[in-house]
């Protein structure tokens, strides 16, 4: 799952009151909404390896030699975009990106997607192509070919991608593994998407510094962390990874929770604030870089645990061309509560304030 | 591809004037669109068999025994389904059975498909149940697992569906083998669905007699011919098929593009009317069988093109629990026309009067 812009962006959503029956799987929010259908939809076949509620679903072909990874998202204009402040190459851009995101976090190399598209009837002809040369741009750039799809009529744009990866030698990684002391990591920079779309929000669209251009790029074409984690699922050195789309106040207490004993207990994580590779740049503009580093959601970077005794061998071996990785807490024994550790040692919690579909 | 309610059913809808530039892929319709991505994603992955074009993309894995293929249909409020005249458990059954018709026409057996869904605020966590048993119903029925989705806000309800299948033995069979000389076949009853349509149109939501139930039961769950694809792939007797979704008319034209040269010299087909199995009792209540079976779309049955030198083998090994088929015209030398022949031997053309997303 992956968040878009956040809803409380768009004008007249924000605190939208809930007008659902009481126990409605809508009101109890997206993750609810996750675990009603994990138990309506219990995996059942034999050659699939991992159903509903991870980063993508994980089958195994008769008489194949690898693994087959698929993941779906759906971008809706309006609660995951604006098509004002989005080109159409980006918004495609983007659209493959968040999928091929959630087949990095399994450790898959992509291969495949389709693509299922409303279009209202304003759209020109010209919007639709630059939409797909994004498409384009970001399948070539991670050896993704379109293969199908379908059109329809539409009162707003609505992408729908399903992307279909492999893992030739059958290492997938999930986020069920964590184990108490294993320690937490993250590829890249967190807090930049969300410190480009508060540049959208004061009208920078077109800034000239530097950091901000970075900013709005990672905001409008985020780069899904394909060759890390093909590399990290085949290490040896991590035993639970997923994506950061939520936000890691959001995500992380789904690894926590996937990675417990299954019945509710989950495991606690510890996060070192001094510690998070935030993007301090985004103080400039009035963000607070820790901030949205902890909530700020789209920067669709990996977080992953690395057993304690496997670190040597991560950091003597870890590709340098890769996107850095940085140790950023533990995980402890627990009940599904992440906390913030300050450098005096002090543990206050870490609420989920990221992106959910249905909360607001 | 596949056709929803027509959108010359829904108010303010009809003969809406092109906005669109000169030239735009959307103004000159879908299938215009659908050539526009195959020369913009031409196939060259090796392992891709089938891309852009047929009723689903076909892929064989790397030391798999089998092929595999891959199918996506998105279902618009406003534009596919009204959400008035249809039921929750209905729309997930249809959202359903309309990609695994996709699959069923390549002869692939369905295993596994995911479900991104975009939700407004105002439904029920009751409606999502029950659109979910409707899935789980169509699913269960064909032997298709839930394994994944998405989940979004929306200002209508979007359901788009990507459904993966099999086939063991690795037969498939395409649009573009059919040959002049061939004859053309088409499983159960033309026309049925747009007869239930026209009910709805008339507000006769619960009708109580036989064929009027008959009518709106093809057009609210329609059945994908799942086995019967499967046995004709595997029978030798085939050698091109799809499925009828936006209406004769404009399908078979599709298969006669598909089966010519590839240079748009195409091949023409010619269709004998008193032949068709139309849904004759559609008559009681106003319809055109004859119109309804040439240009209703959605009733999901099965085209296909079989040598005649197979034909004695096809009626005397197809088994009798399947949906009949019947002989409704031949494939002869041409440019990719249908032509309609009296039993006096005149022949006028059948002009394309099916759905198209984008034409109206």
């Amino acid at each position: 799952m992956r968040q878009g812009i956040r809803q409380d962006t768009l004008p007249g959503r924000r605190r939208k009151p809930s007008r659902h029956a009481e126990g409605s799987p809508i009101r109890a929010g997206e993750d609810a909404l996750v675990e009603f259908l994990k138990d309506r939809f219990p995996p059942k076949k034999p050659a699939l390896e991992k159903g509903i509620g991870d980063d993508a679903a994980i089958w195994r072909p008769h008489g194949g030699e690898g693994l087959w990874a698929v993941t779906t998202d759906m971008l809706v204009e309006g609660i995951d975009f604006r098509r004002e402040w989005t080109a159409p190459e980006d918004l495609g851009y983007k659209s493959l990106a968040v999928n091929l995101s959630d087949l990095a976090a399994m450790g898959a190399a992509p291969r495949f997607f389709t693509v299922a598209l409303a279009l209202p009837p304003d759209l020109t002809g010209r919007w639709v192509r630059r939409f797909y040369d994004g498409i384009a741009e970001c399948g070539d750039g991670h050896g993704a070919a379109l293969v199908g799809g379908d059109l329809s009529g539409g009162g707003t744009v609505v992408v729908s991608i399903t992307a279909f990866g492999e893992s030739g030698d059958g290492k997938v990684v999930c986020r069920s593994g964590a184990r108490a002391g294993d320690l937490l990591y993250v590829t890249g920079t967190l807090g930049r998407s969300a410190a480009g779309l508060e540049l959208l929000r004061q009208g920078a669209t077109h800034p000239r510094a530097a950091a901000q251009r970075e900013a709005l790029r990672a905001h409008r074409k985020p780069e899904p962390r394909c060759a890390a984690g093909a590399w990290l699922a085949r290490s040896g050195c991590v035993r639970a990874m997923m994506d950061i789309s939520d936000g890691l106040s959001t995500d992380l207490p789904r690894l926590c929770a996937a990675s417990g004993d299954g019945a509710g207990a989950g495991m606690d994580a510890e996060v070192f604030p001094e510690r998070l590779p935030a993007f301090a740049p985004s103080s400039l503009w009035g963000c607070d870089p820790l901030a949205l580093a902890c909530d700020g959601g789209e920067d669709y970077e990996l977080l992953f645990a690395v057993p304690r005794a496997r670190r040597k061998r991560l950091l003597a071996t870890y590709p340098p061309d890769l996107p850095a990785v940085t140790h950023i807490g533990n995980m402890v024994e627990g009940r599904g509560k992440v906390w913030l550790v300050a450098s005096d040692g002090r543990r206050r919690p870490l609420p989920p304030r990221g992106f959910d579909h249905f909360a607001r």
